[in-house]
């Protein structure tokens, strides 16, 4: 890794020390800037060892939070771990989407790149996100049930990264996740409900494969606060309506300005939006030098991912630093 | 599992099933009872990813406090999960002795116990606690180093699980770890510091493993949580220091209440201790009614193992429970 901002978004240590310190606005992941609301009361107590009853209860709050039953999910130390421990428990190889996330490719040994849509050969697995990231493509649940007849007709695997499908639940294929199906779904907490401090994601798929990923975490995967958090924010269900309304408002507000600039924004999640411009770069170093941190790509130099601002405050932000380049 | 109270400690939810709700005792575990005081005012922002250089400083905490380079060191979440993974990364076959911890049998595919100290053969792994669980028995690391010495010239590995070491720093191998030993020691922060809710542990090893480690656990394995208090208590030296001497005497303490009663205990970890009685299921059944959970053993019948209570009002509490049988 050349250059830490390029690599993963979110390395705001590495952007203080080249830009300076002080106030940043970080808007280089697709984190909701609006969590949800911990309660100042929570009572956690970090001293014994989590009791096994409060993972089975998160389970089964992200269960019914993903429209299936708690038998097909294990929740794991964040989703990009459940991802790189996949490779490990599933072996041969794995079609992965470029572009897309940046651990797909780091996740299986036998990694096979695909752009666009080109077509998969042999009993491969087909890993995908939906919506993508970074570009936002979302896909409609028809489109992946097509996709997983033909891998399963292929005796391969389909492996779709939701990480940030909670804004669409329609198009959501962990529904259809059970111990017959060749489907694999992975979720993350952290995204949607802004809280990716937390390590806490979940794997949704046969039970065959959920025993293998139980004998390698153990007893006790999951920190006891994010047990707590985790289970309260799944079965807050006016929170998530009224975030996924929102997220909504707030990315169609964010394209007007991105649009005002020239930045053409692009995909469908309203947790970041992918814009592109040939001044990328000198845009990036811009919003740097006024300590807004956006996600740049080294392999797509035009590009620039901008997590949704929060408020009207930030938006303003955004906008007098793309104004005064 | 026939029997979840006789599979790992800290089920304290089954022991409420079975003998009734209420304020219980848990001395099931080997946790500190008194832990490293978490500030009211620490201020861990649970929004964002952790940034990279958060589990940098905590690396660097650690491993001065295991009196090893931070090069040599990875941090994972929690040690249990660590020895599983290990099973993965370093393939073939590991001996590891019984009695000693569950996870140790769990983590090889290829797992042959070894009573007492029998020989082992090939460049088998051998895999050890020190001190051991439950039984408590401590080598010197002049022991450890014969056995690295032995297991090095046959092609294996020496691993060494160091959960409860942090009460004896001069037993503790950690410091041998580099680059050129096949040693690989596992660290627990929860046991000592007493905040086994919050999941981290460290496995010290040869940058060969733990770049394998790093590439499993991918960029964010700790939470955020976690890498603020860890990386502030494996600092609060004097607290280590006084915490080793108060563990030391409530052992002490402990030890003659134990004998007062006929339970003759046994070990050298001031975390917990190993006491053997005819009547020791009986015991157990005393003790869950008056709601004390320990740790009683299905391969021991005999056996039962006690946390080490934290205070006087903890230890009348089990005085009055075994007095009245």
């Amino acid at each position: 890794m050349s250059d830490p901002l390029r690599h993963h978004g979110g390395n705001l240590a590495a952007a203080r020390a080249r830009y300076g310190d002080g106030p940043w606005l970080d808007l280089s992941t697709g984190i909701n800037p609006v969590p949800w609301p911990v309660p100042v009361d929570l009572d956690v107590d970090l001293g014994p060892l989590p009791d096994p009853s409060l993972l089975a209860d998160l389970e089964t709050a992200a269960a019914a939070h993903f429209g299936l039953v708690p038998e097909q999910v294990c929740a794991i130390p964040g989703s990009e771990m459940g991802l790189r421990l996949l490779g490990q428990l599933l072996g041969g190889s794995a079609y992965h989407r470029v572009p897309g996330y940046r651990t797909h490719g780091a996740a299986f040994a036998d990694s096979l790149p695909l752009s666009a849509d080109g077509p998969v050969s042999g009993d491969a697995a087909l890993l995908l996100a939906n919506p993508n990231n970074p570009c936002g493509t979302l896909r409609d649940r028809a489109a992946l049930e097509a996709m997983l007849a033909e891998r399963t007709a292929a005796g391969g695997w389909l492996i779709v990264d939701e990480a940030f499908a909670d804004a669409h639940p329609e198009a959501s294929i962990a529904p259809l996740v059970n111990d017959t199906r060749r489907l694999i779904v992975f979720r993350s907490f952290g995204k949607f409900f802004g809280l990716a401090g937390l390590r806490l994601g979940f794997v949704l798929a046969p039970r065959l494969i959920l025993a293998r990923y139980r004998a390698l975490l153990g007893d006790w995967p999951i920190d006891a606060s994010a047990l707590a958090i985790g289970t309260r924010a799944y079965r807050d269900r006016a929170w998530i309506e009224a975030t996924r309304t929102a997220l909504s408002a707030r990315a169609s507000t964010f394209d007007r300005l991105l649009e005002t600039h020239g930045l053409l924004p692009g995909g469908k999640s309203p947790l970041f939006r992918l814009a592109s411009h040939p001044d990328a770069a000198a845009i990036f170093e811009r919003l740097a030098q006024a300590h807004i941190l956006v996600r740049p790509f080294d392999y797509a130099p035009r590009w620039l991912r901008f997590g949704v601002p929060a408020d009207a405050a930030a938006l303003d932000r955004v906008d007098r630093a793309l104004r005064h380049g």
